[in-house]
């Protein structure tokens, strides 16, 4: 079976309801009756409680059922029981932390490899890629490495943008993906806009939404890509 | 002899030219005639013979000589030739990875603590503290840990500011902080503003600049530190 994946850039596009602006992107994978494994791991100032509860009524109009990870005794073995897994946004190094901590890593790369649906948002997103190098989170805690579930062969930067605070001296974010291809040439970077995803269906791969994603790689500094795009020639 | 350390949290002040704001505190530290190791590891869409020429126009007028890490068969014995080391701005990944690469992080530390004066500015005041877990940076490269020089007991965030972009859904860095604080709740962190700095002298610690400091500890949460203070009880 061929791999179905979708990562999104963010939970909210601008300030349209949590996750609301995802519900026709989801709805197409997440049929009801559904079972899904969620994964909060990426939560840190909110409890897992909460969090598989925010999501649940953001996306409970699909009628689907999500089990969250920290509820079973063993995330592993629930990965069995499920249809899908969605994991949310947050802290990427907590969530990759805990992903290699609860050997995670390597269970839901093989599931996904053989076709079990994969969701994700931000932290989610970034988990997805060859590895977490691309992340724009704070690196709170160290995960035993950075390499993360490789479900596709790239990085993926969510939340792009290259707003700079005015009198500000940081680096944008084009400064900041245009290092890491001084320091790895060879690993394309996608940046998605919030309110964009990434939509893998085997050999397939698509840009959704409205807005523009970039392509950094090598001496490619934030090649525009244009909405609706076929972008299999990353896979 | 005691610690004699400058943790700059930026190399410009608003827009002012590079290093100028930092004159009136490196003066204090660095003599006519003084050499110095310049460690050039953060610049990574820089030269290093850029960044040295950069760094050595800026404050040339202090009458100092700067050698750079870069230039020098073995840093470490480079070392044992200077008064003191000088650590710029950059990717604070890619510093510590080079660091641990060039086996300067044990003996840096060592010189520090026998009195050898250092100067840091973003990057190079992030890696003085106890980990680089507070950084802004994008993680580029896996250094081999994030534990860094440690030569404050506390962890550093430079450039604090808490501006947030029109329309974005991102943490704010006092956001990051408190998940940082909910992670490790024992490990205090400074957020310090550009233009501002932390100064060693042995046991004593001081808030140097115009603007207020900020505090994340536990439960304690982005509380303001008066610019002037004495912020000993850091230490």
């Amino acid at each position: 079976m061929s791999q179905s994946i979708l990562l999104l850039s963010s939970s909210r596009a601008g300030d349209t309801p949590y996750l609301s602006h995802a519900l026709p992107m989801l709805e197409k994978i997440m049929p009801p009756g559904s079972r899904w494994l969620f994964i909060p791991y990426a939560g840190v100032s909110i409890s897992y409680d909460d969090y598989h509860q925010k999501v649940v009524e953001a996306i409970g109009g699909l009628g689907c059922q999500l089990v969250s990870a920290h509820e079973t005794p063993d995330p592993v073995a629930a990965l069995e029981e499920v249809d899908g897994v969605i994991v949310g946004g947050g802290n990427t190094f907590h969530l990759l932390h805990e992903l290699y901590r609860h050997g995670l890593v390597d269970a839901i790369r093989d599931k996904v490899n053989n076709g079990m649906p994969y969701i994700g948002w931000s932290a989610g997103s970034n988990v997805a890629g060859k590895t977490i190098r691309t992340t724009n989170d704070m690196p709170i805690i160290e995960p035993p490495s950075f390499d993360a579930l490789g479900l596709v062969p790239f990085q993926v930067n969510p939340h792009y943008t290259d707003y700079q605070p005015p009198g500000h001296n940081g680096e944008t974010r084009a400064d900041r993906l245009r290092e890491f291809t001084c320091v790895d040439p060879l690993s394309p970077v996608i940046g998605i806009c919030e309110g964009s995803a990434i939509r893998r269906q085997g050999d397939a791969l698509v840009l959704l939404g409205d807005l523009e994603a970039y392509l950094f790689e090598g001496t490619t500094q934030k090649q525009p890509i244009a909405p609706g795009s076929d972008i299999s020639f990353l896979l």
